[in-house]
């Protein structure tokens, strides 16, 4: 197998970095404070093994009880802890395609078989995708989704869960930056979970910080697959005071928010053609530049943009809402290439 | 499936702890500053995928290639990795008994299978288990054991890794508290590989940090298999302090195997049988009392020890070392129950 490559990550030089969706806002003041405060406590001994401060802290947050959280070790551990439990061997994992690319590795790793369905062209999801012929044991739906940006609504999600015959696993890594999310949808059906990182709009990629929400009943299943201390007493207590600083959250999302509606009108200006995006990123494509060139060139005035590349799709770039000043620093090349 | 049950780690009130083998002292004061130095240079960005700062400072420390060291968050992450890379689901896991309670559960999760062989009455390797008559696909070696604290010796591991038909993973959590360890045996062999981890001599089982030493081919495998980003900005800069401080582990070190003289001593003194022990625990057994009152007794007086019972072997008690208050507050209690 070939394993799942991340997005660049340069440890030294100065890089406008707009290839792997991280904040360009600090996270809350008191992340820092809660680190200290848990160095002070020491060190020494094992972390509690269900991160129980921060599921209580969740639970008030997001209006569900802790029995229905379960912490990991960023998200992706929340997607390996829920794959291992539910799709064995030569068992199929269903997604939509063009998607979050890892959920391959996922499945390659487990042995398990992949299964795509396209979006439609609108984005949603096909009948098709809810009544497989297969024997799906587990469906993952980013929401909003990579590289695209775009959402599947609530009424379309309830309504798949209720059709498929497994699990579906709402990935709402870029949730905090649309205009809904399906918490609300646990409770509605066993079969849908949602699973959240702290890495994006919390501005805490640093710190590998994720959770489940789903029926205690699940939950108490994906205890016994995960690591018995899977999360550190530091990213414990900093992702505590993270979530708790909600104010904080707000005040990032909207300045986000902002700058993404500048960065897709000007791209458009400048001829590429933009999908409407609901995350911290946008995909496009120029009408008459080759994609990968454009990152070529960006790279070599150190502005790392995401070159992507999928087969029955298209290429194009990733390119995450960096603040005003890395906006205009992409913006003023870009239009000196196109 | 059950799922692993780690030692109690009790929140709140003050308990004597002596049932998870934590280091009773704190880690190197370096530790701290570097975490501090890592909260200010932001937890915003991904960290580094593979943990290179703490790769070089460990090679250096342990005479070993960089390129020869995968990090993981805690040993857990590197057994659970190096099992999902090698071991099938149906496929045999092999391992000696009574051994560490854990890799049941890694067998589990795999949906492999658990192939043991008891250890010799002098704690040894038995021929058998190098030349098993199924077709294990990995054979994992605790050294020390836990829960006897025994070792086997480097020729037993060369010549065991050598009849085997598969790689022979040496989990050396406790080998810091030992006589010797296998890391120079990496090179004579590819089929050797050696676990370690930071949770337990250097102070950090709060901090989650393991790594693997293996031969550059197989961790290039590995990698594939674990998260991209398994360890956070945090623990890889604490990780890199600790093991940067050696005059502070070998100091901490002596301390631990002082008291664990002692406590050895005076167990036996009380009517214990105790194994001899090279790592940061005891097992013992009292000729005439039942072990398990002997652990509900002490627990009722704020005293944890772990009590464990092993099927086809016995139960009885597996005390770490703490510090001198600690192990003068357990023999004063024990004394007033045997």
């Amino acid at each position: 197998m070939v394993g799942y490559a991340p997005g660049e990550q340069p440890q030294e030089g100065q890089f406008v970095k707009l290839n792997t969706n991280e904040n360009p806002y600090p996270p809350s003041p008191r992340v820092a404070e809660a680190i200290q405060d848990a160095v002070e406590r020491g060190l020494q001994l094992y972390p509690d093994a269900l991160a129980s401060e921060f599921r209580e802290r969740a639970g008030d947050v997001l209006g569900v009880d802790p029995d229905w959280i379960m912490a990991g070790n960023g998200s992706d551990d929340i997607l390996t802890i829920v794959t291992r439990a539910l799709v064995g061997q030569g068992q199929q994992l269903r997604m939509p395609t063009p998607s979050y690319i890892l959920y391959h590795t996922l499945a390659q790793i487990q042995g398990s078989e992949v299964d795509e369905v396209a979006f439609t062209p609108q984005w949603g999801l096909s009948p098709e995708f809810a009544t497989p012929s297969g024997d799906p044991r587990l469906a993952l739906l980013p929401n909003p989704n990579s590289p695209t940006g775009t959402v599947v609504s609530l009424p379309a999600i309830l309504e798949t869960a209720e059709s498929l015959p497994c699990p579906l696993l709402v990935d709402e890594a870029y949730a905090d930056f649309a205009e809904f999310h399906s918490v609300d949808l646990v409770a509605k059906s066993e079969r849908i979970m949602v699973a959240r990182t702290l890495s994006k709009s919390y501005g805490l990629a640093g710190l590998r910080f994720g959770y489940l929400i789903a029926q205690p009943q699940l939950i108490h299943e994906f205890r016994k697959v995960k690591d018995s201390y899977n999360c550190d007493a530091l990213s414990v207590a900093a992702a505590t005071a993270a979530i708790g600083d909600q104010a904080w959250l707000r005040d990032n999302v909207a300045k986000v928010r902002a700058t993404r509606g500048r960065l897709s009108d000007s791209l458009k200006k400048l001829g590429f053609a933009v999908i409407p995006s609901q995350a911290n990123f946008v995909w496009c494509r120029h009408a008459e530049q080759n994609s990968q060139q454009l990152y070529e060139e960006l790279k070599s005035q150190r502005i790392l943009v995401r070159y992507m590349k999928y087969p029955n799709w298209q290429d194009g770039l990733r390119i995450s809402v960096g603040d005003d000043a890395q906006i205009d620093a992409l913006l003023a090349a870009l239009k000196s290439m196109v």
